[in-house]
């Protein structure tokens, strides 16, 4: 666990006895390499990126000399660091513990006590590297991930500049690795970016939005464009129109400080619903590298298009006090740190539609919102009705529209409704659901989104990460939605446990539409 | 039970618990009618006909005075038929045994004892029927179930001519049903349907395909017409092909003198296969009607195209000895009452075209065989490989091809398959199945075949029953097939128990397919 000068690296983890047996496949191993993660005290390290680093050790998908350099003002010695990893990894992580490959992960860890304006810290910071570079064989090759508030940004890269740790000496790297927010709107997402890309080239920056590593998220791409069934009906000539929903049930919690002023447009439809819409409508790509992944879902952003009216085009709203999951919830304006006067949305619907040929006249509605009926994250793609029913006009009285539904989470899977006959002797057709579950279909259990994005960002594959001109153009979508609303009274009400507000149903119900209740 | 002269018929049946409450729709029910079986002493009789009459009465679908007569050459009373009747339909039916529905069912029961050269004993039918009218209030409506050997058609239906049993009086119908075998080849099924012609009016004729009664069938025309998703992709552009499969485990059992000679093709290939293929294949009716449908079907039929080469596009084989479920089974040729030199088809497997512009160059696949691995008929739409895969080579190499197969009988439902992500942090993709099951999505029960197909005739409504002109078309279909197999050589050989001969397998891996394993 302590460093010891001059042992030679591990030559490979002990052997794997998780591999799943079917994976005939080579599995994606990660080269020589360390992370540092700044702000390692905090939630994020401990309950997902910690147990994620030890999943990966676990199933072999590390390098066996791989290093972990926790960075924080805290004072601590390398072994508190270890022994608050040893906790987090006990209690969340995914695979079995093994204690032998514990034993070799731990020789990899280090802790570098300081504030981020510490010049002497990253001084600290670059001769650690260096001496894992010779102890655990880590080659010159790091990768930082700044697990830090937005305001720390710049200090942070500024310092990695100037003490020479973002630059890679010859057949080595250096990767950055950032959480959103990405900026509270255009302006700041773009000043973000201008400080991050003085220091790192483009290549270099992942900016991690954990959906994108989510099983059913990677899923959408294998669905479309591995099946020869669904693509044919993903367009305009078949689709009536799209939802995509993000539901939490829980409030706030404990993140009034981040929360307020951000608010449920910002918070997710910015990132994760923006990034749904854009792999469900984008066309197929060239291949699934990040440059032609990124390529089709910027066509898709720069083809979005907001409602004439914004009035009448989106819902914003806040939770009040109610019954949820047999407990009264407090009100979002009785939150502890929430100013009374709080115009912050924790509900937020949005009409969009994607002016180009395959879309143009569907409209793509996004929601999001805390203190919902139910935790869930779907896609729904609603299909027009048969343009003639050759039945008897009661014979389909009780058919609704066929719909495919892809389910992010929980339950994550997908559900297709159509009609089929009702037995009896006359012919009625009722809707009806098909069901495909991820739990049920593979014996193989999902890795977490971490480990999936971590893991990519060790091999420096960029995929499932963002760029910045995506992180960009969502604000340009999002940016007039949100002057609109400052400029325009206040949320609409909604009791906690209930589906939303009633606008946001008057905004469907004048399409001649409803939301799901899933 | 026996005649009362003179008692008025009864208003109603007793009040029904059995009605769905689910189902808003007015019933469908029969108005004043009665039903004479001949051949009422048989198996189908008592095992599908009698159990069918009494379901209806207890759902309350036939009229409160609804009429059985028997007539066979049994010498029974008409306590001794109701007798056999009660036996029947406590042993077969399927909904729940009322003693007071029972009790208004069999007022009108009668028997009348006679050969079918017998003009006494249609006198005496005859008789009993207008008696009917009296008692039971019939009103002249009388179907005749003609549950008899091929050879016994001619005559019933002659007698029933001669005794003015098959003219109706005004305002009121008569009805005559047949059972398959309609002929044997085009030539006796034009004499037998010229015999039926030239004493009932076409649209009084009712030729029974049970199959066309089951719900999953009816069901095809739910699916594709109801529906939005299905039918883009029903065409020559997505289906690589069509497998028609209708597989049972059990031997010929006691029917070796009516099979031997016949074979597999001719006894459900001819009517039960090729109209699935029908409707699965046809354009959309202007509506489910008699005629509307019939138009279609009979288009799909004259466009069927037989291959060039029947040795290389059809194969015939017969069962040899093999176990099967546990047991040692029998070959064909030694069962009881089959000649040793037998050349009967107890499997056969076509491949066919359709000429038409939605399935040109699209194999239709049929196969039927008894003793084989497992009991299930089923339509599998097999789609081709999505056009082009954007994924490493590696991704996609268990990945199978999209299907949707829907399955008649048993465990009646839809599956489609389709690929899907394997979980796991490379991008892999693998065939898994949804899964529709009638049993799982309805509380409503499956009337049987023959429920709906009897309530129908008294109704007179007629789409599922295939008209003269199909059954023709049918065997125009098949009569070159079976000339070719009778100048060519002897069946293969294939052991009960498996999926059927070689050459099944070797005729579709020639174009590069294989039949699945249902």
């Amino acid at each position: 666990m302590s460093p010891k000068a001059g042992k030679s690296k591990p030559a490979a983890w002990p052997e794997n006895p998780l591999r799943d047996p079917q994976d005939r496949r080579l599995p994606r191993i990660a080269g020589p390499s360390g992370l540092v993660i700044f702000g390692v005290t905090g939630d994020l390290s401990r309950k997902k990126l910690m147990p994620a680093i030890y999943d990966l050790a676990n199933r072999g998908l590390l390098p066996p000399g791989f290093a972990l350099t926790g960075f924080a003002r805290r004072d601590w010695e390398n072994q508190d660091f270890a022994q608050v990893v040893y906790e987090a990894v006990k209690e969340h992580a995914r695979t079995p513990f093994r204690e032998e490959v514990w034993q070799q992960l731990s020789e990899g860890f280090r802790f570098v006590q300081g504030e981020f304006d510490d010049g002497k810290a990253f001084d600290q910071l670059r001769q650690t590297i260096d001496e894992l570079d010779e102890q655990q064989g880590t080659q010159g090759n790091h990768a930082f991930y700044l697990s830090v508030p937005p305001k720390a940004f710049p200090e942070v890269v500024r310092q990695l500049k100037e003490h020479g740790l973002a630059d890679p000496r010859a057949d080595s790297w250096r990767r950055v690795v950032i959480e959103k927010p990405f900026g509270h709107d255009l302006k700041s997402a773009r000043e973000l970016n201008k400080v991050v890309d003085e220091v790192f080239p483009p290549e270099s920056v992942f900016r991690i939005d954990h959906y994108l590593g989510k099983e059913t998220v990677q899923n959408i791409m294998a669905l479309r464009f591995a099946n020869t069934m669904f693509e044919p009906l993903w367009n305009r000539s078949y689709v009536d129109h799209v939802q995509i929903t993000m539901a939490e049930d829980i409030g706030i919690g404990g993140r009034a400080g981040y929360y307020d002023g951000i608010g449920a447009a910002r918070d997710v439809i910015q990132n994760h619903l923006l990034q749904l819409l854009a792999l469900t409508a984008m066309e197929e790509p060239v291949s699934f590298d990040a440059d032609s992944l990124v390529a089709e879902k910027l066509k898709v952003l720069s083809s979005v298009k907001l409602p004439d009216d914004l009035s009448r085009g989106t819902v914003r709203a806040q939770y009040t006090r109610g019954w949820q999951g047999g407990e009264l919830a407090k009100g979002y304006l009785e939150e502890d740190g929430i100013p009374p006067d709080s115009r912050t949305d924790t509900y937020a619907a949005i009409k969009l539609e994607i002016a180009n040929r395959r879309w143009a006249g569907v409209p793509f509605y996004l929601r999001a919102g805390k203190r919902l009926g139910r935790r869930v994250t779907e896609i729904a793609v609603v299909f027009q009705r048969a343009p003639h029913l050759p039945f008897d006009a009661t014979a389909t009285e009780e058919l609704g529209q066929n719909a495919l539904v892809i389910r992010v989470q929980p339950d994550e899977g997908m559900t297709v409704r159509f009609g089929s006959k009702v037995p009896g002797t006359a012919m009625e057709v009722r809707d009806v659901n098909m069901d495909f579950a991820y739990g049920e279909s593979f014996t193989e259990s999902s890795p977490e989104a971490y480990e999936r994005l971590l893991l990519d960002v060790l091999l420096g594959d960029a995929p499932l990460f963002p760029r910045h001109e995506e992180v960009e153009l969502s604000w340009k979508i999002l940016d007039p939605i949100e002057e609109h609303w400052a400029q325009h009274g206040k949320p609409e009400p909604y009791v906690s446990g209930t589906w939303g507000p009633d606008a946001a149903d008057e905004m469907l119900a004048r399409d001649g539409r409803s939301w799901r209740r899933p």
